[in-house]
């Protein structure tokens, strides 16, 4: 008895030990640090720069789908946008692509009740044959049914994907919703299928189809595929239900494609004290329906905010604020793959990475992928970011989609977790439009930027 | 004061010889009738059959604009639709119509930032020159700005106005929105102005430009005339606000027109012992943007149902219950004016007329127009409307559009007014589609029509 209270008192002490061991492991800002972060957070809740910027990029360039012109003249305004904030060494990194661009969409059902519906094709969807095709509908209520129904059955007929995306606050709807979009061409070409409909992987009550890269896989004969409103998807599925026999619906997709063109990263920077780089950005490139405000202008405009208002402060930062416009991301993360490639040798001075894409809603949870060793350092970030209503999250942040290939080149990332609870009502559609955009809001995000890029920059130690 | 007193006395006495005399004339139902509303309000509000009607509607004719080849299939989808309910004396009564119907319609910002803007034509807009016509904006806060420039300084232009509609429950802010959309045109002809453009008279946020009719003046030479959506009408304001210069659009409208063509009203009874006539319905024809959902495949599908609801009680009801797909509605009332010219002999045996045209939002208020000598007979229909959250309302009741021919030859007329706080989201875009309607909402039209309709066949007297 004696020895196991012993045992218990040895626990308590140990433990103990521990505690006050982390405790004086936990790295913190120096006060005047933690004042200047005060500072950076009232600035960027007064401060409508990111609204500025986003509603001339949205005005002045609008759709910039990535390898198109619209995307060239959006690189010029983005050295221009940051060359007139003071950013230094602007600059376009070019990389060449293949291009892809829809030329006419449309779709009908021919019978038995012929009415128009609202669509939109996926990118990299082949055309249908000029003229159009007009063929029989078959339903699935989902992709999972559609991977089980038999190989036999489907052959000349337009496969209809019915499936409904779930609202949700971080987004992972889309997570799920999305496999359709490759998976129910794949899967009618496989089958015979002529073509393939599905229901928008968004979650917008009106007739706006939602598009987004699809890609074909290598063993199958390319069928054409288009997104349906949810509308539309409903007006289908109650013209399948109330009809006595089959429903046949056109379908006219008409396309052009360009086996190589340029696109570009736009980069500027904060120089630092230090070759460190702490690197940030949206990316540039929108689809082609709206004026890319949330996808992704929202992203460009709260990066550079925050950017400059850590330049507006005395002093040079000590790591080196970069700041990146991508190129060409909608389409394959284009940008993001050329600049891990050509950087590849500098990759290990990048600290930290981060992009914001994921609209211009609140930010409410901050995330990480830190080393274990390093996640003490979270803490200094999540009491900065507490008081504009941003709680912790877990470590496996990706830290957003161009930012992919550097965390998998082994680059410590963090991301900014907005609230993307009407996200999926605008982005990929036509209704991405400045008007949506809360510039209470949009001030929050710069405020929660301006404060983790400046703490990045300044707290000592890295993140590996 | 002996005197004075007597006067008090005597108009309290006189106050209550005349509250009395008002209680002895009040109208009732008895026991039987009000047992017979309750049952109907509760078969109504679990009645789905308006909810079929309306899925039938859309998906099987979707848009059918008046005169078309799809509102003549609409006429036929009504006749049927009737007959298969039991209404007797199903019938077309046609009439002749001019027509219009848009081909093509698109706008850009040529200049200094080229980009698509979303915009439809106004009915009536004549087309633009061969390739679209390509002038500078002139930009005018609301169309009283406009009437009051100068007439030189405009030639050439396009005129925009840019005039916001407010959101209101009663509908009441599309009362004055609307005048700009004749005014807008009008305005600009008369100062020789090339095309006009105006901010679309509706609520919603979304891409989708609002339709309507618009008239020209005797006096001027028409113009060309189509709405902006309303974050179209944002960007184009923006763009004025950030060009150095001036700002050029290219608009480009073609419409095609008949000078004659057929359309007609579809009309059924649940006959009565009498010959006077409780005269309902909704109008058949919409707007070609959406499938007329709430506008007003509602007003078709309640009264419809209300009225069946009333077929199905034992026995005949007292008054003939007439039920009319209005044709022709939305482009000037034409199959209202058909009517009334056709029947001007029977008019006076039409006690009460109504139409449902408001969307599918719930009753709200009860408003009459009944002569002052009726107007005691209000306070059995708003009893019985109570129940439903439907209070009472003013004696200026029009009726709803497709009565104010009949209402201005002297038919008495009762309005269920619906909230329609939502109802300019959807009306005249492509947004109006079956998605967007209740059902519980629907149900609940549908109790307080049938409660109505039946009170007004069975309470004796009339309303003039």
């Amino acid at each position: 008895m004696g020895t196991k209270l012993f045992s218990v008192c040895g626990a308590i002490l140990l433990a103990a030990t521990a505690v006050h061991a982390q405790e004086d492991e936990v790295p913190a800002l120096t006060p005047k640090q933690a004042q200047t972060v005060d500072r950076l957070i009232e600035k960027g809740l007064n401060d409508d720069r990111a609204y500025d910027i986003l509603e001339s990029l949205t005005t002045k360039i609008g759709p910039r789908l990535g390898g198109s012109e619209d995307e060239a003249r959006a690189r010029d305004w983005g050295v221009e946008t940051l060359e007139s904030l003071g950013f230094k060494n602007v600059r376009i990194e070019t990389f060449e692509m293949a291009f892809w661009e829809r030329v006419r969409e449309s779709a009908r059902i021919a019978a038995p009740f012929p009415q128009e519906l609202k669509i939109t094709a996926l990118g990299n969807s082949v055309a249908t044959p000029e003229g159009g095709l007009t063929a029989e509908i078959a339903r699935f209520a989902t992709l999972l049914d559609l991977q089980d129904a038999p190989m036999q059955g489907l052959e000349g007929k337009i496969v209809f994907v019915d499936e409904v995306m779930t609202r949700t606050q971080d987004g992972s709807g889309y997570g799920w919703a999305v496999a359709k979009r490759s998976g129910a061409a794949n899967e009618a070409a496989k089958r015979g299928a002529a073509a393939a409909l599905i229901r928008s992987a968004g979650t917008s009550r009106v007739r706006t189809p939602h598009t987004g890269n699809m890609n074909y896989a290598d063993n199958v004969t390319p069928v054409p595929i288009a997104a349906l409103s949810n509308p539309d998807a409903d007006l289908l599925g109650s013209a399948v239900e109330l009809a006595d026999g089959s429903v046949s619906v056109t379908l006219d997709i008409s396309v052009r494609t360009k086996a190589s063109v340029q696109s570009g990263n736009v980069i500027g920077e904060i120089p630092g004290k230090t070759d460190e780089i702490i690197l940030i950005g949206g990316h540039l490139d929108s689809w082609d329906l709206g004026t890319g405000a949330v996808d992704d202008g929202a992203g460009v405009a709260i990066t550079a905010a925050a950017a400059k208002l850590i330049d507006d402060l005395p002093g040079r930062p000590t790591r080196t604020i970069r700041v990146i416009m991508w190129g060409a991301e909608e389409v394959g993360l284009i940008g993001a793959r050329a600049y891990a490639a050509a950087h590849a040798d500098e990759l290990d001075r990048h600290v930290l990475a981060s992009e914001s894409d994921f609209g211009a809603g609140k930010v409410w949870q901050f995330r990480t992928r830190f080393s274990e060793g390093a996640l003490p350092k979270a803490k200094v970030y999540q009491k900065a970011l507490r008081r504009l209503g941003v709680g912790p999250g877990n470590n496996q942040a990706n830290g957003g989609p161009d930012v992919i290939p550097l965390v998998q080149a082994g680059v410590p990332a963090f991301r900014l977790y907005q609230d993307g609870t009407d996200y999926f009502d605008l982005h990929h559609t036509m209704d991405d439009t400045l008007d949506k955009v809360n510039p209470e809001a949009l001030r929050q995000n710069v405020a929660a930027w301006a404060a983790t890029v400046y703490i990045a920059s300044e707290l000592e130690g890295d993140y590996r």
